[in-house]
């Protein structure tokens, strides 16, 4: 028997490129499991259920809780949003006819109407966040493909923000003209204290306007002989996060803000927001989700019983 | 014989995604031919020739006159940039050994070092312009993939910019999460003058940090219920050509404007521009790229004969 067969509970976060398993005993990691078909390898419902179990062999047949794009439309079951404000810990609907003979219930995401925002797997991460430090009043910042900037107060969501700067560095750096300039670089974080860096957040900050212009100057500074790649690199990054951190300013600034995400995209995120004046802190994304969807699977629990 | 058959010289505009031809009589077409061959098709010079065998055959045995890509380091042949300020003619540099029994000239870009910004074919559109309207002073704008912002005087190209407008929509229209929102939508210009577009140019302008924070707000309007395809269209094309109209602001404001483009892409610059009380006047692309190449090929044989 595995490790993970020991366990009284799955937590799950299914995201649209990932799906990552912890067979848990109570609040402890017994055994976790990693795939890569994450929603947009899934065909329909029936693959859902297909891959969780696969995953889940030789882990005993015990209640699977799951947040994030499994909960989408394009989903395996279409969970509603609740809207702001509310609070972070999610409300869980179980998938009908319990697949795999167990219960797989799965987490809502949250909407805001004005203006118009969504999340999903997010609000169950703040509510991790939140489980740990119940008075956590200011702002989390979740970057990533879609970057979160979410505002906390009195154990709320209050309203949020979503920018696409993980996508856009993505399509930017290996489908744009801009590639040839980067040689497949990825966004490493490895570049987080150049002057490049921090010279490219803070002309993006102070001069958006520029800023979309200064794109195109990244390819024509490496044809023109001036940019290696580590440089262009860090400047498109530099450039990028200071268009975030403008589109968020408003909830960013004057406040306590607390970062969970990848270790290296944190730390460029950290170095951003220190050249404004703000010390960020830190948190674990993974250990978010799993306390997140404790929570929420110990208030459906209450509920229910 | 075709029509092609009288002509005394080829211009040819060879750019990445496609190569124009057209068999000339003096400054008259007697017939024109399109390839979707362009460079990014071609895997080496003798793709180029042998393209060139292909699409002009049954034409007289001329000289043939191309600028755009072709003259890219992954072109047929490098060829060198000029720098700024410079008359807009390009020089030609002929290919080596007269491919097909002729020659073949391909004009040069243009290059600026402060910022870094580089041109390949625009040049040989402003020619075009300038030799019919040689006192002209103002903004030539080049809307496109990368769009171009020209300052021209004195028959010189000053200083210009290039803002990567049309691939940005492609790459958010087509492979970013926004795809799900436009179905597909093409940059048609259908949307120039609705409110949507209006709106979102003007927000782009005004608030360019904002701007950045709109496109995840498009996806989230329709997951909310708040918009449909074309309104949404619309907002994505505002807010980029807002965007690009901000980030050359300094080369538009108090200027003279001509637009050199597609017809439906000018509409929309032009319908952008007027709402910020300039009026451009909008000028054939094909009709520029011919004319500046007849320059170019009058002030080569000039310098040759």
């Amino acid at each position: 028997m595995s490790s993970g067969g020991t366990a009284d509970w799955i937590a799950a976060d299914w995201g649209t490129s990932n799906l990552r398993l912890w067979a848990m005993r109570g609040t402890d990691v017994t055994e976790m499991r990693v795939s890569d078909r994450g929603m947009a390898a899934m065909g329909g419902p029936d693959d859902f259920s297909d891959e969780l179990a696969r995953m889940t062999e030789g882990w005993p047949v015990v209640p699977v809780v799951a947040c994030g794009m499994v909960g989408a439309r394009q989903g395996w079951m279409e969970v509603a949003y609740r809207a702001v404000p509310c609070p972070a810990v999610p409300e869980l609907t179980a998938v009908p006819g319990n697949p795999g003979g167990r219960p797989v219930l799965i987490a809502g995401g949250v909407m805001q109407a004005t203006p118009p925002d969504v999340m999903r797997g997010e609000e169950t991460q703040i509510a991790g966040v939140l489980s740990a430090h119940p008075d956590f009043d200011g702002v989390i910042c979740l970057p990533g493909t879609h970057t979160k900037w979410v505002r906390i107060s009195a154990g709320e969501i209050c309203h949020f923000q979503t920018v696409m700067t993980g996508e856009i560095f993505g399509l930017l750096a290996k489908q744009s003209v801009l590639r040839f300039s980067l040689n497949g670089a990825e966004n490493t974080g490895a570049q987080q204290q150049s002057d490049a860096f921090r010279d490219s957040v803070a002309t993006a900050l102070s001069q958006p306007h520029l800023a979309w212009a200064r794109l195109f100057q990244l390819r024509a500074a490496g044809l023109v002989g001036q940019a290696d790649t580590a440089e262009t690199e860090a400047r498109l990054s530099g450039t990028l996060i200071g268009l975030d951190l403008g589109a968020a300013r408003a909830h960013w600034l004057g406040q306590q803000v607390l970062i969970i995400g990848a270790s290296r995209l944190a730390a460029l995120y950290e170095a951003a927001l220190l050249e404004q004046g703000v010390q960020p802190v830190i948190g674990d994304v993974d250990a978010a989700t799993r306390a997140g969807l404790w929570a929420a699977w110990q208030a459906y629990r209450g509920q229910t019983e």
